[in-house]
């Protein structure tokens, strides 16, 4: 049975996570009480009425149902516009193409006739990558969610065609019974497709080991109002740059993505992992620095904050013997800033871990054994349920993250630390900044920070500007990048230039100017519309 | 003390490399006699007088000698041209630039006044992308050789900043200094620069451990019309499409870079390496195909099929005793059609060379030990010297590469086999066709075909046409990519559309005019200069 989208909030209806009253009492003893944002709901909303529009082919949905579901994604400012019925741009209609015929023929109609589109895949964006975008032009969401599905397998070349609607389980669901596996496992897994984590260069859990879904992508099916373009698979080639590159990242902006094959690898089964606390963030570090100077890497590599530690300790519901034995831990001297690392890897490397380990013992860390891991596995596509619940208790929250070489990490985090604080008092409130290290490279890392703040409910849009600008800020000048994962979208498509410079800004608007000559597709994301 | 390049043919002149009888012979017994090509001679050119060109900043050569030295690369037609005086394309200077800056200049002060520019590295080029281009407006041939050296290194992250005119040797040099290297060891290696590397996104014999350059480069640094673009080194991002990998394959014709930075890992000392038989083709093909199923990937991974191990056998001369072994084997009928796999790692994937070659044995290879191996690692760059003995005997010869995925390889590898013998039956021509795969990846490998024939001197041009033709024609056709690791140049350009499509091109197109509007960056590499 198809389960049903949470309006307003992560997830599915039937599901909802709650955090343990500790948690709580951490923000509160910390940031003080902050006001409830009320939760979403759908009645509230009045839509204006929707513009007319050429005649369109496949379903098209134009109820205020569907143009208030598919009219936002999940960052901050659309979940807060949401549950205060605050939110005013709507599409005019939702299309749910079942093919790639389908995709075409609305690309090119819409180009005709200058409608925007707006591709969606999961809906998860976080930087307003399906944003219905201000126009005066009729807008279309398009869903590519029926475009579902493993289309092919080439075992012997290790590669998967799939729709470019597939949701994350589906994908593995479909390698796994054929013995493969993909390993992309981004946090909005459940929900995300690997169209829109190809469209977003996403990382998942596992990159350190897999790779990041543009290592992965192997081929590219794409609608344009020029027609279909095709990039079949190949290992590697050097007939030119390597335009399969383009695709990913260019957040529908440079075409529909409606299949995507992927390299995947045989199925492993001999998962190992570990938890290890270090004394100190520079000690997890530098054992993180030193493990990816070798292959095979792990898979998952995630080194808390002392902060994030400390707030991940009060997350997590334990029985009372293991309640105490870990406040016990956390009270020696020697751990009261302690950092936990978590590392995992399968297949030869998952061999490996329990030298990992040693090692990490060797430079200071204290290995906690593999149920801290397993717990976390099993329970992290759980974690964006509870940003909900935080809002619901009067806490503001959002994440960032950002990557650099190793040599600059160290700057970078103070830098993000000092201008969110900087911030942060200019507004006069308290923060809570959370970090971890994830998605290790021999050459750098990324840095995935979490703030909360005291919300007030007039302010909120407000308070979160200040923060959000305060922490792109800091990135940039400290040298990191302004997204590693997350992708540009509409949130940061104003700062791109800074990081890419003109010449990069002007490569990407002749791309797009040259394979969407009407500019209807997804304008707005990766570079403001009103340059095009 | 600098050593001397060979004019109109490989290498320096202090080096002349000739084949062994036996393969001369091997030769004349399979294609007959063909017309031996002269030498090249700089006195038989008489150059026409060079078009007037605006004042240019840095030093700019215009004597004949040094138009004469840079007017083409080492393509087949460009050193038939030059052994047969009928080079007709010559630049009006030679500038050679000391900085980044002074490239700016010219760059700047060229796009202004209209003079063509063809950027080079060690001009090295058998695919035309270093050849001057047919074109009224006068035409500058920019060395970077003066580019040269470490520019600065992050030894914390592993990142190393050349100058782009930086050879080989050079970049291993500075590296190993400090402690760290890069293993990109194309053929080429010894006169190649590291710019030239990433304009071509090359490949080397490590590549299929280390990675292609375009893995392995970081940042770049370019001189453009507007100015300069410069993009620091990431780990990763999700800013958009990676546009450090746009200017990886971009040949000169989308900037010219002026400095690359580059991912180096600590020096490895425990080099192993091995040499197997297989009986078959496909026993030796499964076992390449297996090995890139799991980390770590051997750095070298080379199987010559039985044509090329053949020849092979003939190139090399051994002492008598082991003359006398290896003939016995090859006459055992088990392995009358053996071919040859090379297998080599370092550091922690050293240690399972010794292993492979027991999964090797197990698939009916027969291990030979690491003679061989460490004779070919001595021997490799001195194989291109080869081919200007080979012309100056009467047998034409030249080599194509390209890439596809596992499953599409046996076909590939017969149509090309099948494609080149009809159009050498059209000529009336014998031919002997060696192949090796070589940079395996988990999807798929590169096969590098090198081909002989008997010379006609009137016809050499003629003859090598039809050849490569039909060379590209079955690539083509059975879904390789035109080129693995040799780039496009002016050679490809014509065929690079039905690779990436149109909307490839136009992408491309679009990319070249934003970056480069007056259209003098390197004319007719990646496309026809006409079509722009």
């Amino acid at each position: 049975m198809k389960r049903t989208r949470r309006f307003g909030g992560w997830g599915f209806t039937d599901t909802k996570v709650l955090p343990p009253p500790a948690a709580l009492s951490l923000l509160e003893s910390t940031l003080g009480k902050g006001e409830a944002l009320p939760e979403a709901s759908p009645e509230l909303f009045r839509l204006p009425k929707p513009q007319k529009l050429p005649r369109l082919s496949g379903e098209v949905k134009t109820d205020g149902l569907a143009r208030l579901s598919y009219c936002c994604g999940q960052s901050f400012p659309d979940l807060l516009s949401l549950r205060t019925a605050s939110w005013r741009r709507f599409p005019d209609a939702v299309a749910f193409p079942v093919s790639h015929e389908e995709v075409l023929a609305l690309v090119q109609r819409a180009s005709e006739q200058g409608v925007v589109l707006v591709p969606r895949g999961g809906g998860t964006s976080v930087v307003g990558g399906v944003s219905v975008p201000e126009d005066p032009r009729p807008v279309v969401v398009v869903s590519l969610e029926r475009l579902s599905g493993l289309k092919s397998l080439d075992g012997r070349s290790g590669l998967a065609t799939f729709g470019a609607g597939t949701p994350g389980p589906e994908v593995e669901g479909a390698l796994s019974a054929n013995g493969f596996r993909l390993g992309h496992e981004p946090q909005s897994f459940e929900l995300s497709t690997i169209g829109g984590w190809a469209a977003t260069r996403s990382a998942g859990h596992r990159s350190t080991g897999v790779g990041k879904i543009e290592d992965l992508v192997a081929g590219v099916e794409v609608a344009l109002p020029s027609g279909t373009w095709r990039l079949g698979p190949l290992p590697a080639s050097a007939a030119g740059p390597e335009l399969r590159k383009i695709l990913c990242g260019s957040e529908g902006r440079l075409g529909i993505l409606t299949s995507v094959t992927v390299r995947v690898q045989p199925q492993s089964v001999q998962e190992q992992g570990l938890a290890v606390l270090f004394p100190s963030w520079e000690e997890g570090f530098e054992f993180c620095r030193k493990l990816l100077r070798e292959e095979p890497f792990p898979e998952v590599l995630r080194l808390s904050d002392a902060a994030e530690t400390e707030f991940g300790r009060h997350l997590v519901t334990a029985g009372w013997a293991a309640t105490v034995v870990r406040d016990f831990l956390f009270s020696i001297r020697r751990f009261s800033r302690a950092c936990l690392l978590l590392v995992g890897a399968s297949g030869k490397a998952g061999k490996l871990v329990s030298s990992w380990g040693r090692e990490a013992r060797r430079l200071g860390g204290l290995p906690l054994g593999s149920g801290v891991y397993r717990r976390w596995l099993q329970e992290r596509f759980k974690h964006p349920y509870l940003r909900d619940a935080f809002l619901s208790s009067g806490f503001g929250v959002d994440t960032f993250e950002t990557a650099a070489p190793w040599s600059q990490l160290p700057r970078l985090k103070e830098a993000v630390r000092a201008g969110l604080e900087r911030a942060a008092a200019t507004l006069s409130i308290p923060i809570l900044l959370l970090c971890h290290l994830s998605h290790a490279y021999p050459d750098g890392a990324s840095l995935y920070f979490t703030f909360f703040w005291p919300l007030r409910r007039e302010e909120a849009l407000f308070q979160w500007q200040g923060l959000k600008r305060a922490s792109l800020e800091a990135i940039l000048q400290a040298g990191g990048t302004v997204s590693h994962h997350h992708g540009v979208g509409r949130m940061h498509a104003a700062y791109l230039e800074r990081e890419i410079g003109p010449q990069g800004l002007q490569a990407l608007k002749a791309l797009a100017h040259a394979l969407d000559p009407a500019g209807i597709l997804n304008p707005g994301v990766l570079f403001p519309a009103e340059q095009a």
